[in-house]
């Protein structure tokens, strides 16, 4: 018998249909004996339609009594999912009870719409699975420290399943979605990607762009922190389906022991990508202390985040300083420049591209082995596609190339590095 | 200055454009220097859709547990409301925060969906007051002692508007709704209706089926419990009407002061009616000791509500015994007195008739006017319309008529007793 935490994600809970089923497979986990306690994610579309009325109402505002507001009402789609999942395991004949954030307590800091968990009250959920309950703790929100609701930004479900799970010490917190784990890369763009049984925590980081469709990022930091074993998996399979094989299946998240089987570890995991960045490279910058900083630190004033950046050794006392933004940003970062930036560089002329995209290999092997890197740009080279930007980490190494090559160079690599099915 | 609750219902909460109206209502009164405190119902139409998800999952059931959830579930709607009313306030450049129901905390017993309300902490509404916002608290909901959140029943915002009005010593509670008042019968029966300035507690009790289209009576009994005056106005009016004009729009319910200016009181207020009723008639029973206990002992274990009831002296021994329950309830009834009442009695025979009305004259003034109920009887006979039961209380007299002749009773009843516009 162990405790073990169920999170079920928007799709999973999106009708009634569906939340019955999610009954049935949670009750057949209890009847095998586990102590189960179930964070639901709101029914899929229902935090939109709260927070499209909200604006209907007023422009988004970034006063904290606004902010203080959207959890109110955003708060209250989870507690429904929460009190109907409750319902439909009370008419499977199970016995359960559902408790908002604040019943728990789930206490958090007072960042409204993105608060932070401080602390979870385990002794209410306890007697209740002592005392042969089902529990459903309310996700994607908690009380701050003068009673207001507060909720912990998109995809916060996630981040509260593995909060509550770390809380009550639970031997696996499962992530039932609509995909069936993580894929070496996407699917839908290399057919023979393969899923993943295990991957590494780091590796999840790292892989992004696969990753957060499938699991909010912050999350994943929490359950590293707290080493709580995450195991993504589908809750599309049929609900009757032998708990032993389902308690197997999806992809397991781990976090590596201190440096040991990294020697059987695959050189790379995953073939990451994504598609919504945008390249801006300022040519014949002059080469003195300070450029970065005059750059940057006018883009990070206006609160614009920027992914890779790029300096190259310089020739003649001039250097090429290149970054990339979110492309959404694109055209905010050029006016920037135009306005103020080139101005006090004393330079006319720097490169936009928006039709790019990064594509990343990535896995923990990487750290031990060489020459990983420049098989990913060999096998670049024999698709005859240019790289325009390389950056690296210890575990992942991205290029930015030509959008038009993204596919090309998501299924080469694939193959090149033996990832297929 | 005073200190003013609002309570606004599902219809005037309806639509965005609806709560952007009230918004701008409430803020006219909070810049008229008032202190006010908003409670609103959930959106027209969303306790429904609640509800209505959890009876697709499970069937309505008894236990406790089942009830909580409902509350869990049903308690959202009204806290998205009061989130979204704090938002448009904010947008109206109106300082706002809204509270549910445990944040303030209006604490309850703990009969789930049927709460009854214990206690009201104002310490937090009064301090955000002071501060010069207006304080939106929850309707509908509350926490019982262990922390759970409970509902008051359908209508059961009325009831929080009161509690709070109460709990706050309110100068006046305006329930604003979507009638301008309430009218001497329904206006849709007798367009001569007329829009009564004030009405007594009393009299707002008796006319239950006039008034309950209009104020869930419980907190009406819970107003003239606490003294509470209690004004029902239409937030449908323009929401810059004069604010004098709108402070004595409606009608003012009261509470009659000991005795006092009933001299002056209308003998007869209004004219109230119901066609929900069934009539039941068993003729002939032995007129002995028990005979009452015998037959609707057995209905009220069945847990059917009887309206009226009427004995008559006996004859020869026997007598005729007659009662009205819910249409709703006719079959059941019909049911159980063939099976169980009618053998034990050693009758055979009994008349149920479901075509029927009850139409009811009411007043304070008929305490200390005698000949109110012969004018009633008199006027009806000159129309031809043949009464099956009456019944009396104090302040009402009651017929059943034919349901055909239901409509012309009550306009001629309205025009003999002087109530026409």
């Amino acid at each position: 018998m162990s405790l073990i935490v169920h999170k079920y994600g928007g799709t999973s809970m999106g009708s009634t249909e569906r939340i019955r089923l999610v009954a049935k497979r949670v009750a057949k986990w209890a009847r095998a004996g586990h102590q189960i306690v179930v964070v639901p994610s709101a029914m899929s579309g229902e935090t939109n339609r709260l927070l499209g009325l909200a604006k209907e109402l007023a422009p988004a505002k970034e006063t904290a009594a606004y902010q203080r507001e959207l959890d109110m009402l955003a708060s209250t789609g989870e507690q429904a999912s929460s009190a109907l999942l409750a319902v439909a395991l009370q008419a499977e004949g199970m016995p359960s009870v559902s408790y908002a954030g604040w019943q728990v307590a789930i206490k958090t800091d007072s960042s409204f719409t993105k608060a932070r968990i401080e602390s979870i009250d385990d002794k209410r959920i306890k007697a209740d699975l002592d005392a042969g309950k089902v529990v459903i703790v309310t996700g994607f929100q908690g009380v701050d420290p003068d009673g207001n609701i507060t909720t912990l930004g998109r995809g916060g479900s996630d981040t509260s399943a593995v909060a509550v799970a770390a809380a009550l010490s639970a031997a696996e917190c499962l992530i039932y979605t609509d995909v069936d784990g993580v894929y070496t890369t996407d699917p839908r763009v290399e057919p023979n990607a393969r899923r993943m049984p295990r991957v590494s925590f780091e590796e999840m980081l790292e892989m992004a762009s696969l990753g957060s469709k499938v699991l909010q990022i912050r999350s994943v930091e929490f359950a590293g922190k707290y080493k709580v074993p995450l195991r993504v998996l589908s809750s599309f399979t049929p609900w009757d389906i032998n708990i032993d094989e389902e308690a197997k299946s999806g992809t397991l998240i781990t976090f590596e022991e201190e440096g040991a089987s990294t020697m059987e570890a695959a050189v790379v995991s995953g073939i990451a990508f994504n598609r919504d960045e945008a390249k801006i490279s300022i040519l014949g910058v002059p080469d003195k202390p300070g450029i970065a900083y005059q750059i940057l630190g006018a883009v990070a004033d206006a609160n614009i985040e920027v992914d890779m950046i790029i300096q190259n050794i310089s020739k003649d006392g001039k250097t090429d300083f290149s970054f990339t933004v979110h492309r959404n940003d694109f055209a905010r970062v050029t006016d920037l420049l135009k306005a103020k930036v080139l101005p006090s560089l004393g330079v006319t002329d720097f490169v936009g591209d928006t039709k790019i995209c990064k594509v990343s290999i990535v896995g923990i092997g990487m750290r031990s082995h060489v020459g990983v890197a420049s098989k990913m740009f060999r096998c670049l080279s024999e698709e005859g596609i240019n790289i325009q930007m390389i950056s690296t980490s210890e575990i992942k190494t991205s290029v930015v190339i030509d959008e038009k090559y993204m596919e090309l160079a998501v299924r080469s690599l694939h193959k090149a590095f033996d990832l297929e099915a």
